[in-house]
Parts: C-alpha cells; structure tokens; sequence
C-alpha cells in the first residue's frame, strides 16, 4: 500500500490524495441497502484528465483494483468499494465546459451535479431532461454510469438517449475518444452507448458531450383516483394506445400514498388504492389533460383532478418525488427494486407484488414509472429481526422473478452494481454473460475496473 | 467450395442455397460507386434463425467469410461480396412477428421492408420514423446494420434510436439475446446499440423489437429561398437557436434545384442560391412555419413561400426526394458524400465544399439535412475520363477531410463500408481503432464476419 501512494503522489497534488482512513471509509459504499462493501486502501480526487491518467497507469502498474465513483447516490452497490482497491471520485471534475444553443450541446466533465447542468442550460432556453429523484446530488458521470431515468423518461428517454460523445481514460490510461458532437454520425462501433450504463467496468469517463433540447412549456398535472391497481394500469394502457404523449406518467400505490401522507400532511386520497399523476407539456395541457381524464374515468377512476396552474402541479409532483422517502419511514429498513415490464403487463405486474407482499407478510409499497412499465416495488421491513430480513429478500427476489416472467428486466434505471449480479446472469442468459464479459475483457484485459460488479 | 456447398445443403432447403455464378454475380456489391468487389463462392436465403445458425456454424467449420446483406441499396459498399464468401442474404425472413399500440413495439424479422413495416404500423396508428430516402426497397436488417437516417432525423432521431432488442446469430452459431421489449432497462451492457451501425461485422441480426410512436399529424413545408449558401445556413441555425422543433429541415443547393428541374420540370426557382424545405407535424403547423419564415426572412431570404395544404407539401417534399437522382443525371457517375458537421458549421461546410468544387474543377451538387448539419456533397463527373476521375476522388477526401476540420464525422448516417476505411482511421485515431478492432475480436476472433469492412 505504501508503494501505492507513493507512485500516486508522483502525478497527483497533495490535496487529491486522502489516506486517513477514517476518511477513506465514508467513501466505501454508495446509497443501496444491503450491499457488501470493502475497505479502500486510497481515495483519489483528480482535477485532470492528465491525473485520471497517471491514476490509471500506477493501477494498471501495481494491478491495483480502481472504483470510479460520482455522488455514491446509486442505489445497486455499484460504486461499493472493494478491499484494497483505489477510489477514483470524479467529483472535482466539476467544469461545465461548452454549451451551444445553436448546436443544443453541453460539453461537461463527469462531476458536474445534475441540477447544475439543468439551471445553466436553462439560462439558454434549453433543457437536460434526464432527471434522476437525486438530481439536485448526483452526478452527470454517475448518471452516465448507470444510464440513470427519471420521472421525464416517458416523453424524453433516459441518459443514454442524451449522450453523443465520451472522452474516456481506458484501464492502462490510454486515452479514447467516442462518439461525435453532431447530431449524426455513424463511424465505426457504438462504443458511447456501451460506456452508458457499463457502471465504470470499462473506462473512466472523463468528459462528455450532451444533447439537449430547447425548454419545454411548464407541465400541467392530473391526478386520478382508481378504486384498484388493474384499473389505473388499464387507464394507462389506454392513454398510450390512444397515441397520448404525457410528459409524465406516474402511479401511486395505497402504501405509498399513505406513507406520504404520513410524513407531510399533505392531504393526499387515502382511501384510493391507486393513484395516477399525467401531465403534458404540450401548447394545450389542459385540452390533453381532459381527454385522459375521460380515458381515466372510462377506465374506472373514481375521482379525476386536474391542477388548476402549475403550483398545483408542483405540489402532485412533490408527492411523487417523496414516495421513496415517505416509503422509507414505514419500517426501520427497505429494499427498492426496479423491475420494468411492457407497460401491457403492468397490471400482472403490481398485481403479482402484491400477492408476493401477502404470501411473505410484508409491506410492500409501490411507486412507478408507470407509462414505462418501471415499478419500484419497495419492500419495508426490519433489519434487525434475522427472520423478517430473510422473508424481505426472498421476496424481493421473487419481484424480479416475476418481472423476468412478465417479459421485462430486472433493472429499469437504477442498474446491477452487487445487488442484482445473479439476476443479471438469470435475466442475460449464459450466452449473454459470455459475450458481455468477452466486451469487458476487451477493455479491461486485468479486471482492474470496478471489479465484482455486473457479473 | 465443393465441400462448403455439400455441408450448407445438410441444414438449407434446396431454393435456399444459390450456386449459378450468374445469380449470385448479382449479389456482388451494393449500390455504392467504385467500391471493390469479390465474387461469392454462393449465396444462401435462410427463412428461419436455425437456418442462419446452421450457414455461421458451417462458416466457423470451414474458415468461410460470411457477408450479411439486405436490400443491397447501402451507398459505402458495406455489403459487397469479398472473393468466395458465402453472401447472407436476409430478405426472405421478411416476417412482422407482432405490433403492439399497447407497448408501441413492433417484433420483426431483418428481411422486412421499411416502407412495408411503416405502412403495417401505420393502420395502428403508429409511426416507425426512420426513413431513408431507400426506404421503399431497403430492408429493416440493413437499416439497422447501417443505423441509417432519413428526413426525419431532426425531430424524431435515427434508427438506433429505435432498436430495444435484438435476436443475434454470433459468428459461431449461438444466439445471443439483446436488450429488451420494455420502454427501458440497463441491464448490463447495451449490446444491442454495439450492433446497430456494425455492418454486419459482429453478428447476424435475425430479430428485432422495434420501438414505436404514435403517428403525427401530417406536415406542412415552407420553401425559403436564400441569396447564398451562407444566409440559408444562418436561417437553420436561428431556427434551432429559437427552440423550434422542425419535422424536416433540408437544403437544396443551386445545382440541386438545376438539376431537379431539368428531370422533372417542377419548375424550382432557378435564381435561388439555396433552396430551404422546412416542415413542421405540431399542433398548429401554419403557425410555426409563419414564425420560421420570418427567421428566413430575417436571414436574408428572397422570398419564403409555406405550403397551402399536404399537396403542395408532398410536391415540395419529391423535390427533395428527387434530388439525388437528378444529381446522378447531371454527369455519367456520382459520389456521394456524407459527411455531417455541428449546424454552426453548416456555412463553413458548405463553403468549404464550394471552393473544393472550384479548386478540382468539378460539379459538385449538395442536399443536406440541414437540421443535423448533415451534408450530402454529390460529385459529378465522368468516369471514363481518367483525370477527371482522379479529381472526383480526391475532391471527395477533400470533403471528408474539410468535415474532420470542423468538428464533424465522415459519415453520418451512410457508414463506412468500404469506401471510407482510411477516414473511419482518421477519424477514430489509433486508440479509437486499438479499440474498435478489440471488440471485433471479442464478437468475431476469427475474423470471418465482412472482412475488409469499417476497418
């Protein structure tokens, strides 16, 4: 270890080198429960590329295994520490370096904080919409690891749709360049999209160039009240079949609504078993929100409100954003899943996690992307009773199996990291983890990159 | 070859396997011009996945190189046959295996025709967008090989972005499974987008989940014409600048309009420099393309001139369509380039062509999907004429080379094939090709899918 930091030091400045290990250890794991995490030998904090280089070079040198980090807001263990292995956090790389209204792009390093990028672009009448629930924390280089979604996805897609262009330091500190700052190009292999969501198993992204797109009108929100999950889900299926396309499509279950109620007296229907918020921000929201309405009430909403002006909005939208929060005060502990389904089996979906919550005698809340089938199924439960936490986990499991059987994956958004490596292998079948670690012994020949992680 | 045809025979019914040097003279290259191409040993049109599987697995028993084709109207020579190849061609697996208004998916098979898969959707209401100018001929398989482009890039994107999953044929004969059928996921690596845009040169696409939207309303064009190149380019990039979102936003040069005229007689303004289309599919169409024509006239146009009704649009719009073939009567042989710049280039690109035109002595024509900085340069000239063809050649890396200068790629939407192989190097640099070749072998070890393609 002592050789370690002393080759570190020879390209780094003092103060981007952290060893006390009091300090070392708050940067072990990231923000998933239940995550194995080790004890890092190093903490690394670079400004440049040229420092992510010689980073890269010593491991590579010393075979020392590296974690890329960004905010450690992931919620799978991806960016969990392993023993011995260098922490590279991308946090001091914070510049936004470009942006251009004319070419919509922003150029920016990968520590730059979600909501820093959306209020500057928003200085240019333009917007990032991918927009994660820790966007005001976490990081673009984060958001690229695990091609993170959003609330906006169901209109504007997640983070892999929004990057063009990579600057990358490769496992032996090469430096790559992928991608373009076009809006076309099809030179060679898609390796951009195969660094998104690769959770820093195949290179340091060290720069980035974005697509934007010019600001939308502020959404209006309608929230329906259904008297059961398989109606809200049919009101959603026929507001997509319908060639409706909401800038937000979200639901609700009892649990979540409850839970939110709970911690903010916010008022919210409790005696609704699903709540469902649509929103457009089309030139004509309200004439759009009143004809989902109609589809709502068709479907067997008991109760459809539409808000009146957009702080009405903002506070439906607030009671989304505080779902996975509100959910969390429910028991002393909690597992979020992720699983997505085709949104045709959304119904089957929460239906079937409901009927897992009964056989395992858990509370199971849940809250989800609904128009993109992504639920995040949210077991509660107490840690410390040995016999609780087992029954939390098999049923946790059993949710991705079901979504596996429902013809979805067991990850929507918040990626593999440790938590779901088995599900990973379950859901790409052998063939598909053969050829995926082919790609990253291509990359990575030693395994130094973010080892333990995926597969 | 005796032996290759016997063992194909064991796995393909007889009509699947083509021998008659005649016929499969006629699979030999695509239709790029002054692309090398070798003569197949035999051409074999599989119908099912384990007839394809059953083709690779004799490929890899006997070292054979394999080249996938579709339609065969690539513009790089990406599907020319390499000397005593088995050619693949996919056209008679031309099966839609499921549309899906619900989950906006459609599950099709690599030999379905675009124009075929956008008119089956389109009785649901739905739209597959991707549209390249071959799009009534050319085949789903070779779209996604070449994650081509089309007219409506500007708003709704390329073919990549429209591919969720694939069923892949590998070089050996396993079937690998990509991606998913759900809005999102990140399970693992995005292998899917790796092969859309690979040419065929890491697997065999057999399947593919397509996503769908909802169909838009038809558009409405608006003809600009401008004083010069420069004030049309100066429009485009106001018009992105203010946030419109146009549906289409092409440049017709001088030559172009000439040359249109002269086929069809559609009586094109002749005087014009540049030529702007731009349409809109919103809400109000005739409203934002008032608000784009005071743009255009705030550029410098001469005179701009929307649209009365879908007619007069699609009138405007076979103008555009038409100008490559118009291009291709000006002279006895064309090249056509494809290079795409950021749009604040667009001027300097299209500059640049013009004075590369002057210095070679050369007609050189542009269409441009001005939108995406995406210029088409056509090279006019003759070809048994040996300097002047000398001159087309070099004027054409001359285009390649201005493109690489202002930040742009060699290719945006045509590939590389053949006839861009240097540039694909120039424009990848040493670790970008290090790189690229190391997935290649990692998909493909003995080397066996379109050799002498990209790279």
């Amino acid at each position: 270890m002592d050789a370690l930091v002393e080759r570190l030091r020879t390209g780094l400045p003092a103060e981007a080198l952290v060893t006390d290990p009091d300090v070392t250890a708050s940067y072990a794991h990231d923000m998933a429960s239940f995550c194995e995490a080790g004890t890092p030998a190093v903490v690394v904090l670079p400004r440049t590329v040229e420092e992510v280089q010689h980073v890269m070079r010593t491991a590579t040198a010393l075979r020392v295994p590296v974690v890329p980090q960004g905010a450690r807001t992931g919620l799978s263990g991806a960016a969990n520490a392993t023993d011995g292995c260098i922490v590279l956090s991308l946090v001091k790389m914070d510049r936004i370096l470009e942006i251009s209204p004319v070419d919509r792009i922003a150029v920016v390093e990968p520590g730059v904080v979600n909501a820093t990028l959306s209020r500057a672009v928003g200085e240019h009448g333009l917007c990032y919409p991918p927009d994660p629930s820790s966007w005001e924390t976490c990081t673009i280089g984060g958001n690229i690891g695990t091609a993170s979604g959003g609330l906006c996805c169901v209109k504007y897609g997640v983070t892999a749709e929004y990057v063009l262009g990579l600057e990358v330091v490769l496992a032996d500190g090469r430096l790559l360049n992928t991608g373009r700052r076009t809006a076309k190009g099809v030179a060679g292999y898609d390796l951009t999209r195969l660094f998104v969501g690769s959770e820093g198993s195949l290179g340091i992204v060290v720069k980035a160039v974005l697509a934007l797109r010019p600001q939308p009108p502020r959404q209006l929100v309608l929230a329906a009240e259904f008297p059961s999950a398989a109606t809200a889900c049919d009101a959603v299926c026929r507001i997509m079949e319908r060639g409706h396309t909401p800038s937000l499509l979200e639901l609700m279950d009892r649990t979540t609504v409850r839970a939110v109620n709970a911690m903010t007296s916010m008022g919210l229907p409790e005696s609704t078993e699903a709540l469902l918020l649509c929103a457009f921000d089309t030139p004509d929201p309200a004439a759009d929100l009143a004809a989902v309405g109609e589809l709502c009430t068709a479907a067997g909403a008991t109760e459809v409100v539409p808000a009146q002006d957009t702080a009405e909005s903002e506070l439906l939208l607030q009671a989304r954003r505080l779902s996975l929060p509100a959910l969390e005060t429910v028991k002393p502990a909690t597992m979020i899943d992720d699983v997505c389904v085709p949104r045709s089996r959304l119904g089957a979906m929460l239906e079937g996690t409901a009927a897992v919550a009964e056989k395992f005698g858990l509370t199971i809340g849940v809250c989800a992307h609904a128009g993109d089938g992504n639920t995040h199924p949210v077991v509660c439960f107490d840690h410390t009773d040995p016999d609780e936490s087992r029954r939390a986990r098999a049923s946790f499991d059993e949710i991705m199996a079901l979504g596996l059987e429902l013809g979805g994956t067991i990850t929507g958004e918040h990626g593999v990291g440790v938590l779901k490596k088995e599900w990973l292998a379950r859901e790409l079948g052998e063939v598909g983890v053969e050829v995926q670690r082919g790609v990253k012994a291509a990359f990575d020949p030693l395994g130094l990159l973010n080892p333990g992680k995926l597969f």
